[in-house]
């Protein structure tokens, strides 16, 4: 079937159910970031392969409402697909709500499969519509079309060791509880994949990139249910969780739990990371607790160990990466390298190191115009040979024992336009602005993304992301609750919070700059007004000084710079050949 | 009665009506910044002078629950009160429920005044008290006891032409029913004095720095009701409103008002500028409709004529603080000037300004440890001699018919200690930073405060007020939507807001600095990464350059201040004797 067929497909059930706007959100029933292919319906349905989006689709109009990120994508891959980009104006918001509102008639119906959308999403999406008086409908249109859908994952899990969590099973539960208690909660329902991993010490590698396990979770008082399908673990694993009084069910035994869990519990769940129909599930009598996971928050803070071990996961990473780019560099101009080969040298390069698991996301490899796509997804088509002038953006990430990685680094390729050498250099000096930050306690991401975007504000130029996301022990590339964006996200940034730091600037059909490291937020001291805090760097790659604008940085800018590219050369020294430390020593030379 | 002695009084109330906590908003049913004497119900109980407080009684303790600010202060005024201050982590946040929440047991009683306090607050009060099932009571203990209160204010008011105002009261109503129509509503409940003077071009002095007039409106599809007291306006301008259709009922009747609108009415309320009392009449079947007031964002954006007329006011305003600091100069060291004397000449100079009507808001003028005081109240007590060497900080405004003005200044006095130096030069570093930001359309006031305080944070210095406020057009002092703060106020800055800058830093004690100008948001043009937004300084009055460490700037920061002192020159050089302007041109001489 073709995506128009397929449209056309989705619309005969409409007119069979009377559903006048039917609304496709990307998710699966644990709200998580990346889907199990099993739940990649957007994909399936309008070609598009983007992480963001929602399709809305009315008897005669098709649509795909997503942000900047991923418009130059959406304009290719929704050609003839029936469905229109419309463009979002504030990222990561049902904009498509007010369209609604606008288009459909009084006493019309929307639908939506209840599983997939978010219980905050839903009762916002219920209260706009009945402004109007529209109803909604818990329809689903695409199992009924989707042929060859592939099952859930069923791939096997394991437990790390609490030698490696710096924490055991019982002590993150205790953590949990007393945060329920504050909340007047007494029992929790938990569907998002990277809590559960985190709380039960668990990994899997169910869904691509991120190594979570298909489960849910209830926190009951005197009891903790793990769901999960019990041949994804060992018996010595079973056991091992069985010793610490974690009972285990199997997966789909979920729904069931919710509604016997009893009438008067009060039930701590989290709006964003619950999907609707399971939330329905819950007794009606209960009360309802909403707010953030605590685990979200309690994941956040890395505990010594695991700092420790992201150190590790560091210095492994950095020599994959000083091996790629000296590899690029040797062989260019002689043998042909692609944007595609790169990435696979590249993560060949991870793959030799000790505790390599797998990569943390799809490798953004994108040479001058496709470096311009901030999401570029590289495929057969796009793929470009990596050759004369320009920049080569390398976005990329790696999934170790030890901890999660993600860098991105651009490499200058035979003589760059002053243009590129000064968009580079401002999206350092962004970079650098956020690194070298001292701010008091309390200071929240949105207060630290104006101070990265400044240098980039002054040229009047900006990026359509967020300059930064928190990131995984060994776990998601992307969690929160902290973030470093213009958005309101009222979280506070806290010691032991990794998040990264990564600027840009793109210029439509021409090159793209983003240069990012994670920061590992540290005191920074107490002064008479108050306690300071500060980033430490963790990452451990050069940053490329060759087409440096100079005349753009100030003095306590360059010398941050040439300080990093300094202590880099000498943690990474000792892991490197000879040949490798001369042409990295070489690389991290102050200028 | 000594504060001790009401104390008793309120307790008693309390164990007559089972009340095991009272709690004492600042507040009068039109949730006023600035409150007529007959409202000041903290001042009266506590003897504290702040804005900003609330105060929370139970059987055994009694606290003043307040910001950073008025730290210093309320622990001077409540001394021997039987109130001990609770400092506010968080400024404006009611963080007195959560200490509700650990002291009261289940099942206890909490009382207020429904009349004082918001729609907002009482909900997020009641809501978080059922968690330990406390109940909450309407109760009023302080009128029973406050025998010597005064009366509601009675002061003239006055209608301001459409050629002052820029716009007619009707085309005002028509874009208020405008934003009406986009959220679904149909009649609109105003409270909030300043949201009422800008909509009726009205204006009084019902209370003291605000040229307001005890009013309610009720904005209905055919019908637009004025509660005011008659006696306050002239026969002329009773029928210049009724010419224009406004229906004028007395002021106590907007309770039988509310009561009597229609039941299915969709009614436009903002939350946090409504008393839950009045609220609580709204009939039940009514459909409510909750946000920020759409007067509110219409009068944030000043119009061509308001601008012109803004820009009048700050040259008045410039010449009269020329005038002041010229005559500080010449006098200190001959004659005794203290903090009193000096305001009072300062307001003198104000007076003289032909379209002059008042002070915007009492005078903060502090010398060394009082300017350390952001919030300093001057009282005969604490008045001090500005003598020998300091700093003076002088924070005041004016109403004028064409504006209103705020600004603060700080005088260098004899010779100034390295330290002072210093910390003047990094609070001017703050202004600067924010007044040349370039940013792009859409940025918050949050992103814009933490590139303000930078300068700072690199010393570990920080200050406990927000950076910035909107300000009325011969209005408020303070207004929103709009401010330069760390609080996730989700507000964009739009062209024509007009907003102050003004660090600080503060060294209990010893010294003050804070720097203020207002300024005006300008459209700076597009780019190919979008519209792009900056700030126009209003403000003319002369930064004193003595005591500036130019070591502490860079280059464009120097700059930007040259050029500054050199426009206010030109400015207000045309209105000044030739002897005031040769002394007004060496102040603004480049350094």
């Amino acid at each position: 079937m073709t995506a128009v067929e397929k449209l056309e497909a989705l619309r005969k059930q409409m007119a069979e159910q009377k559903i006048d706007a039917y609304v496709i959100t990307a998710a699966d029933p644990h709200i998580s970031e990346y889907l199990p292919a099993h739940y990649k319906t957007i994909h399936f349905l309008s070609g598009f392969t983007g992480s963001a989006g929602t399709l809305v689709v009315t008897l005669d109009f098709a649509g795909l409402w997503t942000d900047s990120r991923y418009f130059t994508q959406a304009e290719t891959q929704l050609k003839d697909s029936g469905y229109k980009l419309v463009k979002l104006k504030v990222p990561h918001t049902p904009e498509y709500i007010n369209w609604l509102l606008e288009v459909l008639p009084r006493g019309t119906k929307v639908g939506f499969n209840h599983q997939l959308i978010t219980v905050a999403l839903a009762v916002e999406l219920q209260n706009n519509l009945q402004q109007k008086d529209i109803q909604t409908a818990d329809v689903d249109f695409v199992g009924t079309i989707w042929h060859d859908r592939v099952g859930l994952p069923a791939e096997k899990a394991f437990l790390i060791s609490e030698e490696a969590a710096g924490l055991s099973i019982l002590a993150k539960i205790a953590q949990v509880r007393d945060i329920l208690k504050t909340n007047g909660a007494n029992h929790h329902f938990i569907s998002s994949l990277d809590d559960i991993a985190w709380l039960f010490n668990l990994r899997g590698q169910d869904v691509d990139y991120n190594p979570v396990v298909l489960s849910f979770a209830i926190v009951a008082p005197s009891e903790v249910t793990l769901f999960v399908n019990q041949d994804k673990l060992s018996p010595d694993e079973t056991d091992t969780l069985y010793k610490q009084g974690i009972v285990l069910k199997p997966y789909h035994t979920i729904s069931d739990a919710l509604k016997q869990l009893p009438e008067d519990a009060r039930i701590f769940i989290d709006p964003k990371r619950t999907s609707y129909g399971l939330y329905q599930l819950l007794p009606k009598s209960a009360k309802l607790i909403l707010g953030t996971n605590p685990s979200t928050f309690l994941k956040s803070i890395k505990n010594e160990t695991e700092i420790k071990h992201i150190r590790k996961a560091m210095l492994q990473d950095g020599v994959a990466l000083t091996r790629f780019f000296k590899w690029m560099e040797d062989r260019l101009g002689g043998e042909k390298i692609t944007e595609w080969s790169a990435s696979e040298k590249l993560a060949g390069f991870r793959a030799e190191q000790a505790s390599f698991v797998g990569l943390s996301f799809n490798t953004i490899a994108g040479f001058n115009a496709n470096g311009a796509l901030p999401h570029y997804t590289l495929t057969a088509e796009s793929n470009q040979e990596i050759q004369s002038d320009g920049l080569f953006l390398v976005d990329s990430g790696g999934q170790y024992h030890y901890g999660t990685t993600d860098i991105t680094r651009v490499m200058p390729i035979g003589n760059c336009a002053t243009r590129q050498a000064d968009d580079y250099t401002l999206v350092l000096k962004g970079l650098i602005e956020g690194s070298k930050l001292i701010f008091p306690e309390g200071t929240k991401g949105y207060q630290i993304d104006s101070i990265c975007r400044r240098p980039l504000w002054d040229y009047a130029i900006n990026f359509g992301h967020g300059t930064g996301h928190g990131i995984g022990f060994f776990l998601n590339v992307h969690e929160g609750p902290q973030n470093i964006s213009p958005a309101n996200v009222d979280v506070a940034f806290k010691p032991g919070m990794v998040t990264s730091i990564e600027p840009g600037i793109y210029r439509p059909g021409k090159h793209g700059v983003r240069i990012e490291n994670l920061v590992l937020c540290v005191e920074h001291g107490n002064s008479e007004f108050g306690n300071f805090l500060a980033f430490e760097t963790l990452t451990l790659c050069f940053i490329d000084t060759t087409i440096v604008n100079k005349a753009l940085l100030e003095a306590d800018q360059l010398a941050w710079l040439n300080q990093y590219n300094q202590m880099v050369f000498n943690k990474l020294k000792p892991l490197l050949s000879a040949d490798e430390a001369e042409w990295l020593k070489e690389k991290c030379k102050a200028i």
